[in-house]
C-alpha cells in the first residue's frame, strides 16, 4: 500500500499507517491514537526539526505550535536550512525524557519517554493572515497568554520571520512507562532496579532588572507550569 | 577552504571552522573552545540522531557516550534506519532548554538552550573491545557507576546491539543565557519582561516491587542528579 493510499484511509482519530510510521519494534510501544499525539505535541516546549541540507542530514532544536492538524516553526527569514525546507521532506520530532530505566542487566536498561515523530512535506506560508496565526500559536504555546500580554510583530519584524507548516497526517507516536523488562533468569542478581524519574520543571521567574518595580509578574508566568 | 583542509587546521582545543559549524546568524551565541562542546554533550541524557533514510530526514532520540573525541551510540541490530547509517553523514544534536525568555515584544522572545551539533559520517564499530568499552560508556553516561553495578552483557546481547562511533571533529555550540534583547523603544511597554527557567531533574527513585527488600537503593541512584 503506498504512503499516499495509507494516508487517505486513514480515520480521523487514528494516526495513519505508513512504512515510516509503522513500528517494526517495541511495538507495545506504540500509540495509535491521534489523541496521544496531540497530548505529546502539546506537553512539548521545542521540537528537533530534521532537513536535508547539501545531501546531509541537519537536526536543529526549535519552537513550535500545533493548530489542529498542522504544525507550524518558525524561524529567521535569513535562515537559509530553515527556508530551503520549503516543499522538501523533513522529520520534526518532540521527546519527553520521563526517566532513566534501571534493569539487572546492562542490556535492558531503557528509557521512559514520550515521543512523537512527524513527517511530510513543509511548505513556508506566504498567507499574511495564517502567518500571524501561526506566531500567535508558537509563542501562545511555549507562554500560553504571552502573545496577547506583549507588544504584538511590527510589519518589519513579519517580515524578518518565516513560518513553515507541515501536515500531521504522517505521525508516529511511542511511549514507554513503568518498571525494567528483565529476562526471568535476572530477577535473582543481587541488583537494585528501578526507574530514575525525570521531568522538566520550570524555576521562579526572574524579573528584566530593567522591568519598571510597578510592574508585576503576571498571572501567565505566574501560573505557567 | 574546504572542509577537509578547515578540519586540519584545527587546534585541538578549538573547534573546527567549516561551512556548516559555522554561526551566520546570532554570531555571539557561538562557542569555538573545545571544552564548551564537551560540557554541552556531557550535560546532556539523550540527543537526536538525524540520518538521511530513502532520501528523506529522520530524526531519533537515543542514549549516547563521549570517549574523548568520540561520540558513541547504540541501538538494536534489527534497527534498519541506525545500521543503515553505516558509513552516511549524520547529525547528532544535544539540546539543554535553560528557560523561556520573555521579551517587551513578541519578536525578541527567545529560549536560553545550551546545544551541540555534531556533523560527519558514522561508522559500525566492529572491534569487540571497542564495542564493549562503548556500551560501558554509554550506560554510565546517563547513570554513572550502572555498568559495575549490573549484569554485563553476554555474548548473545552483545550481537544484538550494534554501536555507531561519529569524530567530534566537525561541531558546533550555540549557547544563550540572560535577559531578553529588546528594542530601545520598547522599554517603555507596560509589558513584564524576564526569564522563565527551566531545568530537567531527576525525581526520588522508584524501586521495581520485585526487588528483594534487602537490596537498598545504591549510592550510584541515590546520588544521580
Amino acid at each position: 500500500m503506498s504512503t499516499a493510499d495509507s494516508l487517505s484511509q486513514t480515520s480521523p482519530s487514528l494516526l495513519s499507517s505508513t512504512p515510516r510510521t509503522t513500528l517494526r519494534r517495541h511495538k507495545e510501544r506504540a500509540r495509535t491514537d491521534r489523541a496521544d499525539l496531540y497530548a505529546v505535541l502539546d506537553a512539548g516546549l521545542i521540537c528537533h526539526l530534521g532537513v536535508v541540507a547539501d545531501g546531509a542530514p541537519l537536526v536543529l532544536p526549535t519552537a513550535y505550535g500545533r493548530d489542529d492538524d498542522t504544525l507550524y516553526l518558525h524561524g529567521s527569514s535569513a535562515n537559509g536550512a530553515f527556508c530551503s525546507a520549503n516543499g522538501q521532506q523533513v522529520c520534526v520530532t518532540v521527546t519527553h525524557m520521563d526517566g532513566i530505566v534501571c534493569a539487572r542487566s546492562v542490556f535492558n536498561h531503557s528509557v521512559n519517554y514520550r515521543s512523537a515523530v512527524v513527517f511530510g512535506p513543509a511548505t513556508l506560508a506566504h498567507d499574511e493572515d495564517e502567518r500571524w496565526q501561526a506566531l500567535r500559536i508558537i509563542t501562545d504555546h511555549l507562554v500560553p497568554g504571552r502573545w496577547a500580554a506583549a507588544r504584538q510583530p511590527s510589519r518589519k519584524e513579519m517580515a524578518a520571520t518565516s513560518v513553515l507548516s507541515l501536515s500531521l497526517a504522517e505521525a508516529s507516536v511511542k511511549i514507554r512507562t513503568g518498571m525494567p523488562a528483565d529476562e526471568p533468569e535476572d530477577l535473582d542478581e543481587n541488583v537494585w532496579a528501578g526507574v530514575l524519574p525525570l521531568s522538566l520543571v520550570f524555576g521562579t521567574p526572574q524579573t528584566d532588572p530593567a522591568v519598571r518595580p510597578e510592574i508585576p509578574v503576571p498571572a501567565h508566568i505566574r501560573d505557567r507550569h
